[in-house]
């Protein structure tokens, strides 16, 4: 069976605090990296699946489980 | 003072044991969603750094914070 390779991008949105991404922001100032004004963490997810599934399949998955539609933002890519 | 923004994507290395792309392949599974046939979980890591940091700073900043090499690869975008 062919598949098809969708990615999967998970970030919390804007105004939602970002403790991983404020200690990464802490770490590189203290390895001496400055300049750096911000940092946002968040999640890539690649999935392989049946060819010929299609975009609404994958909006679901991301509203159902992929992202907490809350506090994250998403988008995918078709690769 | 300007800024330029960076978007490092970090991946575990194939071969390399993902528990958590496992646990959302058998959740999607259980929500019904057919034909998963693999997921990988990775991290986004979008910087906002002062502008005209080189390509090279990036990569030191992936080499010593923000990929573990050993068993993550890394790459990373100039938007």
């Amino acid at each position: 069976m062919t598949e098809m390779k969708v990615r999967v991008f998970v970030m919390l949105k804007t105004g939602v605090l970002d403790p991983q991404g404020e200690a990464v922001r802490h770490a590189l100032g203290a390895l001496g990296f400055d300049g750096v004004q911000g940092v946002r963490q968040g999640k890539v997810i690649e999935l392989e699946l049946a060819d010929g599934t299609s975009e609404s399949v994958v909006t679901e998955m991301c509203e159902k489980l992929l992202a907490n539609t809350v506090i994250e933002s998403y988008r995918f890519e078709v690769l």
